[in-house]
């Protein structure tokens, strides 16, 4: 078992489904992240809150694996983001971003993070993913994830990152964006000569295709009954994915298949309530569970 | 094993699609179904055609466990269809759609068809799957396909079809619109109320949901890397679905669970080129390498 570092955001935010409304809840890619990952490994944060982030609020990293030292609280506000998403829950409405004390983020590691084997560098601008790159030593297995923001907005600094992790996680259509390949077989071809040997495709409601070097896995989505909020849904799979594979002795095939499936459960776990509620009042035992249900959702006997 | 009674279209499509163009091939939903299920056991169709068509067409058919006793040929043309594909493959556009023969088509089935246990009722209207339902001796298994233009048009008699069949195969959009439920594991179950104790939701490139009573399976489709022409492709599934099960001893979850990869597997053939083109030069062998391949995409060992 081994730590894993994350860099991301910290924010409150506020969520609007058909489902109904939350306003001013802990949210951000970094908490997401940390809260899934802290199921299965020990996780050290590098993020920034504004004064306004209370003792209340951080008591959703309270009793968890997570490492704060690493977690900056400067003046200011914490980053603020608003969202309203249509009734089917496939796509969303911005309504603001306030970056507020994230704007002037420059991500300085602990001394005591910089051996961290395992990192994750969450969905922020690929000059920052950079920049805690060049503050880790020798790190064993580094996972990014970005969006078309950066794909349109930086690609070269995107690029630069690429070349230096083993593993990227986007969504389907950012795939095609940044491959130019409408087709997904070809378009993870071309994403694995830009550097990562394993890619992550999320594609929502219909679950997680990932690609190692020429092999194929594929993950459906639980079928739920009750969706609330696909909010973090992308990063509590990612801390899945990350921890469990964390967890495991060796990064083979199989712990990749497996971890991708601690993602997927993870992750359908969160939607079911808004922001991080039902991360926070999960077990173990949960976990495991749902883990099962996806092996009976999957399996079928060879002929 | 059991044979096939399968009802439906045979026809002549022109399609196009960004990576070529095809005039007057052999296609209808009747085609692609009973080529797919005679890899698996005898297969016995109910279809018309016109005079247009040739023994050069027939030739699709030949030297293939497919029997053509209720294959009707009278005056007049062969069903027409043309269709433009956009440039993911996801939608289409119809071009025409000339019923000709088919407009006065009313199924007959032969007197060596009435006893056939396993029935597929291919996408017609409702009043001419229920035709053959009354001329059928107590099948023990039924399965039909429909569309949202019966779901709108001709909702009492497709309520009475789904009131006699044990199998109901459409579209996630299609059960979204029978049910009136956006949720899908909620739609499942307005569906199974309404007769159908199996479902199966196909989701075009992202694979098949199917729920038989409370139980889900999920299979995703196969990362192809050349995907030329998706005609064909539900009712090339449905053919291997319902080819594999009635080759099977006992319709059990785990037999219900390879048939859908059986037919996963048909689909991903019939998608690689025009037509039928893929499944006419099929071997068995290829059957059982592509159902290896879904076995290797899908496994992840239990925790």
């Amino acid at each position: 078992m081994h730590p894993i570092l994350t860099v991301g955001s910290v924010a409150f935010d506020s969520i609007k489904t058909p489902f109904g409304e939350r306003s001013r809840v802990v949210g951000g890619a970094a908490t997401f992240f940390s809260v899934a990952a802290s199921f299965f490994t020990d996780v050290r944060m590098v993020a920034v809150v504004g004064e306004d982030f209370a003792d209340e609020q951080m008591q959703v990293f309270g009793g968890r694996r997570i490492d704060l030292t690493g977690l900056q609280r400067v003046p200011g506000e914490t980053f603020r983001w608003k969202g309203e998403y249509n009734f089917d829950l496939n796509s969303r409405e911005t309504i603001y971003t306030h970056l507020n004390v994230f704007d002037q983020f420059r991500p300085v590691l602990p001394e005591s993070y910089r051996a961290t084997p395992f990192v994750f560098l969450a969905n922020i601008h690929p000059g920052l993913q950079l920049e805690v790159l060049d503050q880790v030593q020798a790190p064993r297995f580094v996972a990014a994830d970005t969006m078309n923001f950066w794909i349109d907005g930086t690609p070269d600094e995107l690029r630069a990152v690429l070349g230096r992790v083993d593993a990227l996680v986007i969504n389907d259509e950012e795939a095609r964006q940044l491959s130019g390949e409408a087709n997904l077989v070809k378009a993870a071809r071309v994403i694995r000569n830009m550097g990562p040997r394993l890619l992550i495709i999320k594609r929502g409601e219909y679950g997680v295709l990932m690609t190692r070097d020429e092999a194929f896995f594929a993950a459906p989505a639980m079928p739920l009954e009750d969706v609330s909020d696909p909010t973090g849904a992308g990063d509590t799979f990612a801390g899945g994915f990350m921890g469990y594979l964390a967890s495991a002795d060796e990064i083979t095939d199989a712990a990749v298949s497996r971890a991708i499936i601690a993602g997927s459960a993870m992750a359908s776990f969160a939607v079911e309530d808004f922001g991080l509620d039902r991360l926070l009042s999960l077990t173990q035992d949960d976990v495991r569970r749902r883990f099962d249900a996806f092996k009976r959702l999957t399996h079928f006997e060879a002929l």
